[in-house]
């Protein structure tokens, strides 16, 4: 059996990276193994999986420095019939790759706009007067980097080698305890993968609308959650695109949504809420900057 | 007395547009007349204010579709020292600006990632094949339009009329109910603006940080707002930057800072934060998409 995983491309993105060490795993844990389809957009790799045009994707959900990806809640909420399978956090590590001989000559830098947020601070000390440029992902820029010496791109080490292009700078992230959370996220119902992943679950996503923006609108089923003792590891507010001030609460909370407390809090969670919707109970590994898994 | 106002540039950007009618309705209150200055970036616009180069700026903060400008909020953090003295909101209604005669001929689309998210479903539509690039701001890419006849950019109609191109498609955004919310910000005194300001201001703003992850740890702020009826327009999470999983809460209030039940909230709430910053208190302006003020 060969399942096919979606994620953000071309090669090289750190969310193929992850994928890259989710098909290790899941070749450890079950013999079953996956190939790798790259999409252009983080909104295109959740609908290859909705329309069953893959079985798996690996989307980034959350980076310590920047927040939320918010192109990957919005689209899970429209979607609706996707479920987490397992949560992966990486550490990120930006490299400036160039085939410029020194910094001095570059003129313009191209990376994703959470890369280039994640190295204002680095940017603006060594590289001050350089355009800075946004693109769709980190490798996005990478080809056109030997066409022309005066750019550079931010993107990892391991695309640098996948291309066989030249490091300038390396670890030029602002804040060293940099990662990103991804999530794996599958159709309701793939039996081989469920089976490894459901099992004794930790955290369990949900998204909700409340009814009408009222004082204490929010604050009931954060106390439902609060009075049963079930931690919230996150909290996010989305707009609901129907108008200004109008939000989606995106939640995780550290337990498995089966459990009895959970069961009882999704129970009395109905009274004060407008349309619910749980994204599945998932376990969350730390993995290395290697793509190993980090054992606590 | 003239005054400078930094925003995001090049001319012709929407945080321009919601200047311009600052311009207009600060003229019309004080007789104070106002300068644009334009800035590369948003937190290059709040730097020039905290740093003394203007005396305001008007940024985006948050949009009805695409939910925060983060940009926004964590350089507010950062500099520590910013008052808001009013809020916009505008409609937002996006053109396809290019010197095409037609959609068939167009293989790249230029934006501000915003403006191309807010955009998606159109461009899925009507753009199936083209190569969607995003840029820093709506109208940085309007110059290079008439060279390339093969390009477009999103921006406003009134982009088009500064730079004399030509409107290809109208309205092009997926939600009609598409607008954003500006924030005019000063340093902490500027006494002609303070004066017509703060008088009567009907919302303030905060953020703190929370002492630790334990369940109700945002529960207990939250609740004494609501114990004081006190009604929250907007919460928003954003990572310290620390690590993964410890937040800071930017929180909207429909209250002035002033007010006994406010004064009352803020004094409960010392209790249960960390750090606590108050960003002022303000009023909340409509304006319609021709920059005039909508009366209610």
């Amino acid at each position: 059996m060969t399942i096919s995983i979606a994620h953000l491309g071309p090669p090289g993105t750190y969310a193929e990276q992850a994928a890259v060490f989710y098909i290790n795993w899941l070749a450890k844990k079950t013999g079953i193994e996956a190939i790798l389809c790259p999409y252009p957009s983080i909104a295109q790799s959740l609908q290859a999986v909705a329309f069953g045009h893959t079985q798996l994707a690996v989307v980034p959900v959350e980076n310590s420095i920047e927040g939320s990806v918010t192109m990957t809640m919005d689209t899970l909420w429209q979607l609706d019939r996707l479920q987490i399978q397992l949560a992966l956090v990486m550490p990120i590590v930006h490299a400036l790759i160039s085939c410029a001989t020194s910094l001095d000559s570059i003129k313009t830098v191209y990376s994703h706009p959470q890369a280039l947020a994640q190295c204002q601070g680095w940017l603006q000390e060594f590289l001050p007067s350089v355009q800075v440029i946004p693109s769709n992902s980190t490798t996005e820029a990478l080809q056109r980097l030997e066409q022309d010496l005066t750019t550079a791109a931010i993107a990892s080490s391991r695309a640098a080698q996948l291309y066989k292009l030249p490091i300038l700078a390396s670890s030029i992230n602002d804040y060293p305890e940099n990662c990103t959370r991804f999530w794996v996220v599958s159709q309701p119902k793939i039996e081989a993968v469920d089976d490894i992943s459901s099992a004794s679950a930790s955290h369990t996503s949900l998204a909700f609308s409340v009814p009408a923006n009222v004082p204490g609108a929010l604050l009931k089923p954060l106390e439902v959650f609060a009075q049963l003792g079930i931690n919230l590891s996150r909290i996010e507010s989305r707009p609901t695109k129907r108008s200004l001030g109008e939000y989606l609460f995106f939640i995780d909370v550290e337990s498995n949504a089966t459990s009895a407390e959970m069961q009882s809090a999704l129970a009395k969670l109905n009274k004060y809420i407008e349309v619910l919707k749980i994204f599945g109970s998932y376990n969350v590994l730390p993995i290395n900057a290697f793509g190993n898994e980090v054992k606590s």
